[in-house]
Protein backbone atom coordinates (compact mmCIF):
# COMPACT_ATOMS: atom_id res chain seq x y z
CA UNK A 1 0.00 0.00 0.00
CA UNK A 2 1.24 3.45 -1.08
CA UNK A 3 0.12 6.68 0.33
CA UNK A 4 2.44 9.31 -1.15
CA UNK A 5 2.09 12.45 -0.67
CA UNK A 6 0.17 14.59 -2.96
CA UNK A 7 3.01 17.12 -3.22
CA UNK A 8 2.67 20.81 -5.28
CA UNK A 9 6.28 20.60 -6.01
CA UNK A 10 8.79 17.52 -6.02
CA UNK A 11 10.33 16.45 -2.80
CA UNK A 12 12.77 13.67 -2.17
CA UNK A 13 10.95 9.94 -2.25
CA UNK A 14 11.85 9.12 0.78
CA UNK A 15 9.80 12.62 2.57
CA UNK A 16 6.78 11.69 -0.07
CA UNK A 17 6.39 8.20 0.93
CA UNK A 18 6.72 8.76 4.48
CA UNK A 19 3.50 8.08 6.54
CA UNK A 20 2.74 6.92 9.84
CA UNK A 21 0.98 3.71 9.56
CA UNK A 22 -0.58 1.68 12.39
CA UNK A 23 -0.89 -1.81 10.74
CA UNK A 24 2.42 -3.06 11.34
CA UNK A 25 3.81 -6.37 10.08
CA UNK A 26 5.34 -9.14 13.17
CA UNK A 27 8.60 -9.42 11.33
CA UNK A 28 11.20 -7.69 13.31
CA UNK A 29 13.72 -5.23 12.54
CA UNK A 30 16.81 -6.32 12.01
CA UNK A 31 20.12 -5.53 14.27
CA UNK A 32 21.88 -3.94 11.54
CA UNK A 33 18.85 -1.48 10.77
CA UNK A 34 18.00 -0.53 14.20
CA UNK A 35 21.42 0.26 14.71
CA UNK A 36 21.62 2.70 11.65
CA UNK A 37 18.48 4.60 12.33
CA UNK A 38 20.23 5.22 15.89
CA UNK A 39 23.87 6.44 13.77
CA UNK A 40 21.28 8.52 11.65
CA UNK A 41 19.69 10.58 14.77
CA UNK A 42 23.45 10.64 16.43
CA UNK A 43 24.69 12.59 13.87
CA UNK A 44 21.56 15.12 13.70
CA UNK A 45 22.56 18.84 14.31
CA UNK A 46 21.69 20.34 17.99
CA UNK A 47 21.88 23.64 19.44
CA UNK A 48 25.16 23.92 20.89
CA UNK A 49 25.66 20.71 19.86
CA UNK A 50 23.88 19.86 23.47
CA UNK A 51 22.72 16.35 21.47
CA UNK A 52 20.12 16.07 24.16
CA UNK A 53 18.61 12.69 22.45
CA UNK A 54 18.51 9.14 24.69
CA UNK A 55 16.61 6.43 23.38
CA UNK A 56 15.46 3.61 25.09
CA UNK A 57 14.84 0.42 22.97
CA UNK A 58 12.23 -2.21 23.01
CA UNK A 59 12.61 -5.13 20.71
CA UNK A 60 9.27 -7.49 21.10
CA UNK A 61 9.78 -10.09 23.11
CA UNK A 62 12.12 -8.02 25.63
CA UNK A 63 11.32 -6.40 28.53
CA UNK A 64 11.76 -3.13 27.35
CA UNK A 65 9.21 -3.44 24.34
CA UNK A 66 6.92 -4.59 27.29
CA UNK A 67 7.62 -1.49 29.39
CA UNK A 68 7.36 1.04 27.19
CA UNK A 69 4.23 -0.50 25.81
CA UNK A 70 2.68 -0.63 29.41
CA UNK A 71 3.13 3.12 29.55
CA UNK A 72 0.96 3.69 25.87
CA UNK A 73 -2.63 4.75 26.70
CA UNK A 74 -5.05 2.15 25.88
CA UNK A 75 -6.23 3.64 22.32
CA UNK A 76 -2.32 3.24 21.36
CA UNK A 77 -2.06 -0.11 22.63
CA UNK A 78 -4.79 -1.14 20.36
CA UNK A 79 -2.40 -0.55 16.90
CA UNK A 80 1.27 -0.63 18.60
CA UNK A 81 1.03 -4.16 19.72
CA UNK A 82 1.98 -5.21 16.32
CA UNK A 83 4.99 -3.15 15.90
CA UNK A 84 8.11 -5.09 16.42
CA UNK A 85 10.13 -2.11 17.51
CA UNK A 86 9.20 0.63 20.09
CA UNK A 87 11.16 3.37 21.09
CA UNK A 88 11.33 5.96 24.36
CA UNK A 89 12.73 8.80 23.24
CA UNK A 90 14.10 10.92 25.94
CA UNK A 91 15.47 14.32 25.94
CA UNK A 92 17.87 16.34 28.31
CA UNK A 93 16.54 19.55 29.18
CA UNK A 94 19.54 21.29 30.99
CA UNK A 95 22.24 21.99 29.56
CA UNK A 96 25.63 20.13 29.85
CA UNK A 97 28.35 21.28 32.35
CA UNK A 98 25.35 23.79 32.89
CA UNK A 99 22.86 24.99 35.62
CA UNK A 100 20.96 26.41 32.98
CA UNK A 101 18.02 25.01 30.82
CA UNK A 102 18.15 24.27 27.17
CA UNK A 103 15.11 25.99 25.45
CA UNK A 104 15.87 23.46 21.99
CA UNK A 105 15.86 20.28 23.35
CA UNK A 106 12.32 18.78 22.56
CA UNK A 107 13.05 21.27 19.11
CA UNK A 108 16.01 18.98 18.89
CA UNK A 109 14.94 15.31 20.08
CA UNK A 110 12.26 16.08 16.88
CA UNK A 111 15.22 16.49 14.84
CA UNK A 112 17.34 13.38 15.76
CA UNK A 113 13.59 11.28 15.58
CA UNK A 114 13.18 12.75 11.96
CA UNK A 115 16.72 12.31 10.91
CA UNK A 116 16.02 8.55 12.32
CA UNK A 117 12.90 7.86 10.73
CA UNK A 118 14.23 9.59 7.30
CA UNK A 119 17.07 6.36 7.83
CA UNK A 120 14.28 3.61 8.75
CA UNK A 121 12.63 4.87 5.38
CA UNK A 122 15.70 3.95 2.86
CA UNK A 123 15.30 0.63 5.04
CA UNK A 124 12.51 -0.08 4.10
CA UNK A 125 10.78 0.49 7.47
CA UNK A 126 7.80 2.40 8.59
CA UNK A 127 7.36 5.09 11.67
CA UNK A 128 5.02 6.32 14.23
CA UNK A 129 5.23 8.68 16.85
CA UNK A 130 3.23 8.70 19.64
CA UNK A 131 2.37 11.61 22.52
CA UNK A 132 0.07 9.51 23.94
CA UNK A 133 1.77 7.65 27.04
CA UNK A 134 2.10 8.31 30.56
CA UNK A 135 5.22 10.16 31.19
CA UNK A 136 5.11 10.19 35.06
CA UNK A 137 4.96 5.93 34.76
CA UNK A 138 8.23 6.01 31.94
CA UNK A 139 9.86 8.05 34.75
CA UNK A 140 9.04 5.37 37.15
CA UNK A 141 9.51 2.65 35.03
CA UNK A 142 12.88 3.27 33.61
CA UNK A 143 14.16 5.30 36.54
CA UNK A 144 14.50 8.55 34.53
CA UNK A 145 16.65 11.55 36.33
CA UNK A 146 14.98 14.63 36.73
CA UNK A 147 16.92 16.75 34.36
CA UNK A 148 15.72 14.37 31.45
CA UNK A 149 12.05 13.90 30.11
CA UNK A 150 10.50 11.28 28.11
CA UNK A 151 8.87 12.86 24.78
CA UNK A 152 8.00 10.30 22.56
CA UNK A 153 7.33 6.49 21.88
CA UNK A 154 8.14 5.41 18.33
CA UNK A 155 7.00 2.44 16.68
CA UNK A 156 9.17 0.87 14.03
CA UNK A 157 8.26 -1.82 11.93
CA UNK A 158 7.70 -2.89 8.21
CA UNK A 159 3.74 -2.24 7.09
CA UNK A 160 1.28 -4.90 7.69
CA UNK A 161 -2.32 -5.61 6.10
CA UNK A 162 -4.84 -2.46 7.34
CA UNK A 163 -6.95 -5.39 8.00
CA UNK A 164 -4.96 -6.69 11.00
CA UNK A 165 -6.55 -3.53 12.83
CA UNK A 166 -9.81 -2.38 14.52
CA UNK A 167 -12.57 -1.59 12.24
CA UNK A 168 -12.64 1.77 13.41
CA UNK A 169 -9.10 2.39 12.62
CA UNK A 170 -8.84 1.04 9.10
CA UNK A 171 -10.38 3.84 7.96
CA UNK A 172 -7.58 6.16 9.06
CA UNK A 173 -5.14 3.91 7.62
CA UNK A 174 -6.11 3.65 4.18
CA UNK A 175 -7.38 7.29 3.93
CA UNK A 176 -5.18 10.27 1.70
CA UNK A 177 -2.88 12.27 3.79
CA UNK A 178 -3.56 16.21 4.14
CA UNK A 179 -1.84 18.94 5.10
CA UNK A 180 -2.28 22.79 5.10
CA UNK A 181 -1.00 24.77 1.87
CA UNK A 182 1.77 26.25 1.38
CA UNK A 183 0.26 29.65 1.37
CA UNK A 184 -0.94 29.39 4.98
CA UNK A 185 2.36 29.09 6.19
CA UNK A 186 5.14 30.97 4.48
CA UNK A 187 5.23 34.51 4.73
CA UNK A 188 7.34 37.35 4.04
CA UNK A 189 7.46 41.32 4.93
CA UNK A 190 4.87 40.15 8.34
CA UNK A 191 3.80 37.02 9.77
CA UNK A 192 0.60 36.32 7.92
CA UNK A 193 1.17 37.74 4.69
CA UNK A 194 1.97 34.99 2.33
CA UNK A 195 5.18 35.08 0.72
CA UNK A 196 5.68 35.87 -2.58
CA UNK A 197 7.38 33.02 -3.84
CA UNK A 198 4.01 31.41 -4.09
CA UNK A 199 2.23 32.53 -6.75
CA UNK A 200 -1.17 33.85 -5.79
CA UNK A 201 -4.31 32.33 -7.68
CA UNK B 1 35.07 20.35 1.74
CA UNK B 2 33.40 17.78 2.54
CA UNK B 3 32.98 17.18 6.48
CA UNK B 4 31.18 13.48 5.68
CA UNK B 5 30.32 11.99 9.71
CA UNK B 6 32.47 9.24 10.55
CA UNK B 7 29.78 6.99 11.10
CA UNK B 8 30.14 3.38 13.04
CA UNK B 9 27.23 2.57 11.26
CA UNK B 10 26.22 3.22 7.30
CA UNK B 11 23.86 5.88 7.18
CA UNK B 12 22.25 7.47 3.94
CA UNK B 13 24.57 9.99 2.56
CA UNK B 14 22.04 12.85 2.37
CA UNK B 15 22.01 12.53 6.36
CA UNK B 16 26.05 11.77 6.51
CA UNK B 17 27.47 14.68 4.37
CA UNK B 18 25.10 16.94 6.17
CA UNK B 19 26.64 19.63 8.57
CA UNK B 20 26.55 23.01 9.56
CA UNK B 21 28.93 25.66 7.67
CA UNK B 22 29.32 29.49 8.50
CA UNK B 23 30.91 29.95 4.98
CA UNK B 24 27.98 30.59 2.15
CA UNK B 25 28.48 31.23 -1.15
CA UNK B 26 27.23 34.70 -2.77
CA UNK B 27 25.08 32.32 -5.33
CA UNK B 28 21.40 32.54 -4.70
CA UNK B 29 19.07 30.00 -4.17
CA UNK B 30 17.03 29.02 -6.40
CA UNK B 31 12.90 29.53 -6.17
CA UNK B 32 12.42 26.09 -6.89
CA UNK B 33 14.72 25.17 -4.55
CA UNK B 34 13.31 27.05 -1.99
CA UNK B 35 9.81 25.67 -2.79
CA UNK B 36 10.61 22.15 -2.71
CA UNK B 37 12.46 22.94 0.81
CA UNK B 38 9.13 24.22 2.22
CA UNK B 39 6.79 21.27 0.81
CA UNK B 40 9.23 18.89 2.49
CA UNK B 41 8.61 20.65 5.48
CA UNK B 42 4.29 20.56 4.83
CA UNK B 43 4.39 16.88 4.78
CA UNK B 44 6.44 16.29 7.77
CA UNK B 45 4.73 14.62 10.56
CA UNK B 46 2.94 16.04 14.07
CA UNK B 47 1.09 15.29 16.91
CA UNK B 48 -2.56 15.23 16.04
CA UNK B 49 -1.69 16.44 12.65
CA UNK B 50 -1.43 20.01 13.80
CA UNK B 51 1.26 21.14 11.40
CA UNK B 52 2.25 24.12 14.10
CA UNK B 53 5.21 25.18 11.83
CA UNK B 54 5.05 28.31 9.86
CA UNK B 55 8.11 30.34 8.07
CA UNK B 56 8.94 33.70 7.48
CA UNK B 57 10.96 33.75 4.22
CA UNK B 58 14.44 36.18 3.68
CA UNK B 59 15.95 36.25 0.47
CA UNK B 60 19.01 38.67 0.08
CA UNK B 61 17.97 41.37 -0.88
CA UNK B 62 14.63 41.72 0.27
CA UNK B 63 13.10 43.14 3.29
CA UNK B 64 12.46 40.42 5.14
CA UNK B 65 15.77 38.91 4.72
CA UNK B 66 17.18 42.52 6.12
CA UNK B 67 14.77 42.29 8.93
CA UNK B 68 15.54 38.81 9.88
CA UNK B 69 19.57 40.01 9.95
CA UNK B 70 19.00 43.11 12.29
CA UNK B 71 17.22 39.96 14.88
CA UNK B 72 20.61 38.09 14.81
CA UNK B 73 22.76 38.07 17.94
CA UNK B 74 25.90 39.77 17.06
CA UNK B 75 28.53 36.29 16.30
CA UNK B 76 25.75 35.34 14.47
CA UNK B 77 25.74 38.21 11.80
CA UNK B 78 29.32 38.03 11.57
CA UNK B 79 28.41 35.13 9.36
CA UNK B 80 25.09 35.27 8.18
CA UNK B 81 25.90 37.95 6.49
CA UNK B 82 27.02 35.77 3.63
CA UNK B 83 23.65 33.19 3.72
CA UNK B 84 21.61 34.30 0.32
CA UNK B 85 18.07 32.83 2.35
CA UNK B 86 17.50 33.61 6.14
CA UNK B 87 14.27 31.86 7.09
CA UNK B 88 12.40 32.27 10.45
CA UNK B 89 10.61 29.35 11.52
CA UNK B 90 7.66 30.39 13.98
CA UNK B 91 5.68 27.97 16.02
CA UNK B 92 2.23 27.39 17.04
CA UNK B 93 2.04 26.81 21.04
CA UNK B 94 -2.01 26.19 21.27
CA UNK B 95 -3.73 23.70 19.50
CA UNK B 96 -6.15 24.26 16.14
CA UNK B 97 -9.80 25.24 17.50
CA UNK B 98 -8.46 24.17 20.97
CA UNK B 99 -7.29 26.09 24.03
CA UNK B 100 -4.82 24.13 25.24
CA UNK B 101 -1.16 23.99 24.85
CA UNK B 102 0.29 22.08 22.20
CA UNK B 103 3.48 20.19 24.14
CA UNK B 104 4.91 19.14 20.98
CA UNK B 105 5.15 22.48 19.04
CA UNK B 106 8.62 22.55 19.67
CA UNK B 107 9.55 19.01 19.11
CA UNK B 108 6.92 19.10 15.47
CA UNK B 109 9.14 22.47 14.31
CA UNK B 110 12.10 20.74 15.22
CA UNK B 111 11.55 17.65 12.33
CA UNK B 112 9.63 20.27 9.68
CA UNK B 113 12.90 21.91 9.80
CA UNK B 114 15.24 18.50 9.57
CA UNK B 115 12.91 17.66 6.78
CA UNK B 116 13.91 20.82 4.72
CA UNK B 117 17.13 20.14 5.55
CA UNK B 118 17.09 17.00 3.77
CA UNK B 119 15.49 18.26 0.46
CA UNK B 120 18.03 21.36 0.57
CA UNK B 121 21.32 18.51 1.33
CA UNK B 122 19.23 16.73 -1.57
CA UNK B 123 19.67 19.87 -3.79
CA UNK B 124 23.14 20.71 -3.11
CA UNK B 125 22.12 22.56 -0.68
CA UNK B 126 23.81 23.61 3.21
CA UNK B 127 21.88 24.30 6.51
CA UNK B 128 22.78 26.07 9.15
CA UNK B 129 20.05 26.54 12.14
CA UNK B 130 20.69 29.60 15.07
CA UNK B 131 19.18 29.96 18.09
CA UNK B 132 20.83 32.91 18.63
CA UNK B 133 18.54 35.65 17.80
CA UNK B 134 16.06 38.30 19.59
CA UNK B 135 12.98 36.66 20.27
CA UNK B 136 10.85 39.59 21.35
CA UNK B 137 12.71 41.94 18.61
CA UNK B 138 11.25 39.08 15.88
CA UNK B 139 8.16 38.89 17.65
CA UNK B 140 7.69 42.89 17.61
CA UNK B 141 9.44 43.14 13.83
CA UNK B 142 7.13 40.61 12.30
CA UNK B 143 4.08 41.25 14.31
CA UNK B 144 4.07 37.44 15.64
CA UNK B 145 0.89 36.75 17.73
CA UNK B 146 0.87 35.69 21.40
CA UNK B 147 -0.20 32.18 20.35
CA UNK B 148 2.91 31.87 18.28
CA UNK B 149 6.72 31.99 19.10
CA UNK B 150 9.72 32.71 17.01
CA UNK B 151 11.89 29.23 17.14
CA UNK B 152 14.83 29.19 15.09
CA UNK B 153 16.60 30.78 12.64
CA UNK B 154 17.64 28.92 9.22
CA UNK B 155 20.43 30.09 7.02
CA UNK B 156 20.57 28.54 3.45
CA UNK B 157 22.99 28.57 0.56
CA UNK B 158 25.69 27.07 -1.41
CA UNK B 159 28.72 26.16 0.61
CA UNK B 160 31.27 29.08 0.20
CA UNK B 161 35.06 29.08 0.89
CA UNK B 162 36.38 29.05 4.45
CA UNK B 163 38.94 32.02 3.81
CA UNK B 164 35.83 34.56 3.66
CA UNK B 165 35.11 34.11 7.28
CA UNK B 166 36.83 35.93 10.62
CA UNK B 167 39.86 34.34 10.91
CA UNK B 168 38.95 32.41 14.76
CA UNK B 169 35.49 30.75 12.72
CA UNK B 170 38.10 29.46 10.13
CA UNK B 171 39.16 27.22 12.76
CA UNK B 172 35.82 25.45 13.05
CA UNK B 173 34.53 25.59 9.92
CA UNK B 174 37.55 23.35 9.18
CA UNK B 175 37.23 21.05 11.99
CA UNK B 176 36.02 17.48 12.27
CA UNK B 177 32.76 17.13 13.45
CA UNK B 178 32.24 15.38 16.69
CA UNK B 179 29.26 13.30 18.74
CA UNK B 180 28.23 11.25 21.82
CA UNK B 181 29.08 7.42 20.74
CA UNK B 182 25.76 5.50 20.88
CA UNK B 183 26.87 3.68 24.09
CA UNK B 184 26.30 7.11 25.79
CA UNK B 185 22.42 7.28 24.86
CA UNK B 186 21.44 4.02 23.75
CA UNK B 187 19.72 2.53 26.91
CA UNK B 188 17.44 -0.87 27.55
CA UNK B 189 16.09 -2.26 30.71
CA UNK B 190 16.56 1.22 32.65
CA UNK B 191 17.93 4.60 31.85
CA UNK B 192 21.44 4.78 31.61
CA UNK B 193 22.09 1.15 31.22
CA UNK B 194 23.84 0.66 27.57
CA UNK B 195 21.48 -1.11 25.29
CA UNK B 196 22.51 -4.84 24.67
CA UNK B 197 22.31 -4.05 20.75
CA UNK B 198 25.83 -2.44 21.40
CA UNK B 199 28.53 -4.11 21.24
CA UNK B 200 30.39 -3.93 24.91
CA UNK B 201 34.33 -3.82 24.49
Amino acid sequence: MSKEAQTDYKIHELLSKRWSPRAFDERPVEKDKILRMMEAARWSPSSSNQQPWNFVIGEKGNESWDKIFDCLIEFNQKWAKFAPLLILSVGRHNMISKDNENRYYKYDVGQSVAHMTFQATEDGLFVHQMAGFDKKKARMTFDIPDDYDALSVVAVGYIGRPEILHPRMQKSEIAGRERKSLKEFLFSGKFGETSNLIDHE
